[in-house]
């Protein structure tokens, strides 16, 4: 699939309680509309965007666990909206501990809650808390991970398992699923050029009715690639 | 081109001078030996060895700035031989300070000292320092670069530009480049597979006849393509 063209937005959101590097992150987005083959297909059926959204280190969190960090009958309160429907980022964040004591301070919780808490990092976060082997895994499959200790205002937490990095992966609509050629689980190639060129070889495709068009990649994935850089991308079945 | 099998060996080590992560990375080390091809080749005309490095964000420095910084007559005290020959990490380290304050502390200077000073960061490392828009650049193209404050135990000097992010680049002995379908200048390609699959489109090809065949990434693109999990990868020519 090749596009004609591609323009790129970028939008920045600052707020004073977590550190300007985790803000930088968490709100670096790149909306790259797709333009071309696009305008020959039926709009309706195939939006023609495609987002690419760099994570920040964040946690998923159950909502047993949210009572014990935050107090009995705890509920998240959205912060803002994420582009895919129902996610949030809420206004709680808590304080993860590695096993060694080291620490990240404000790492925030994305709502809504899961049946499992868990956290997902960069490498260069990993490093910092000094998590050796940090593993490369799918959202939910946390069974033999690393873990942590996560402090709220109200308890701590210690998470037997749950610390991943999360690979990259991309949210398909059955509809987008069927414009790209692919089923859930198969595996797409993300390509970014210019600043730094690179493909991204393993993009894990998970098709949902409830998903927008959206790729997922981390910190560490969207410095490497310069994604604030990015006027093209490419996404194809690999 | 393809290979057979590798066999990859990661070298770490540890000092009590530099930070942690910092010494993680700079120390993080994949030797991929190539196999296959290579055996019907002439060895001596190709050394049949990949060796891929990630740069930790670092300094080079002129003698004169080298002067200031540690006073007159000073010369660099070789710590650890690098890959390419003559070239070493250096006893001395700077403080390197944006110029919004920010710093960076431990910045390792790498030997031998060049005509202009220049410092190599990661994007992440830039995020921290509060330096947007960090330029990609080949060594030595600083031209209307970013500047910083650079302290030492003698002196601070003013860099007016210097600050880049170091393109990956593939270093190659002229008999690698023949190997290669390479010239100077030319792009390349290199994949990196298990882990996190990623492939590097813009690979700069540096040949020179003192140069050993390694490819340099940074910190940041090492940990996006999870060099240290690597069993495979491929150079090839773009």
């Amino acid at each position: 699939m090749q596009y004609d063209s591609v323009s790129v937005s970028m939008v920045r959101e600052m707020t004073p309680q977590v550190n300007r590097a985790a803000v930088e992150n968490i709100v670096r987005e790149i909306v790259l509309k797709r333009v071309g083959p696009c305008a020959q297909k039926d709009a309706a059926a195939h939006p023609s965007r495609l987002v690419v959204n760099a994570s920040a280190r964040h946690m998923h969190v159950s909502q047993t666990d949210l009572e014990t960090l935050y107090g009995a009958g705890h509920q998240l309160k959205p912060r803002r909206a994420l582009y895919q429907p129902g996610n949030f980022a809420a206004e709680e964040t808590v304080v993860l501990i590695g096993l060694r004591g080291r620490s990240i301070s404000n790492l925030r919780i994305l709502g809504p809650v899961r049946p499992a808490s868990q956290v997902e990092l960069a490498f260069t976060d990993a490093v910092t808390l000094g998590i050796e082997n940090l593993p490369i895994r799918l959202s939910g499959d946390i069974e033999g991970t690393p873990g942590a200790f996560v402090m709220g205002p109200q308890g701590v937490v210690e998470l037997k398992q749950g610390v991943i990095r999360a690979a990259i992966h991309a949210h398909l609509s059955p509809a987008d699923a069927e414009f790209y050629g692919v089923r859930h689980h198969d595996v797409m190639k993300l390509k970014v050029g210019d600043g730094a060129a690179v493909t991204f070889d393993h993009v894990h495709a998970r098709v949902d009715p409830k998903f927008r068009l959206e790729v997922h990649m981390d910190t560490d994935e969207a410095n490497a690639c310069a994604l604030h850089l990015a006027k093209q991308v490419e996404l194809l079945k690999a």
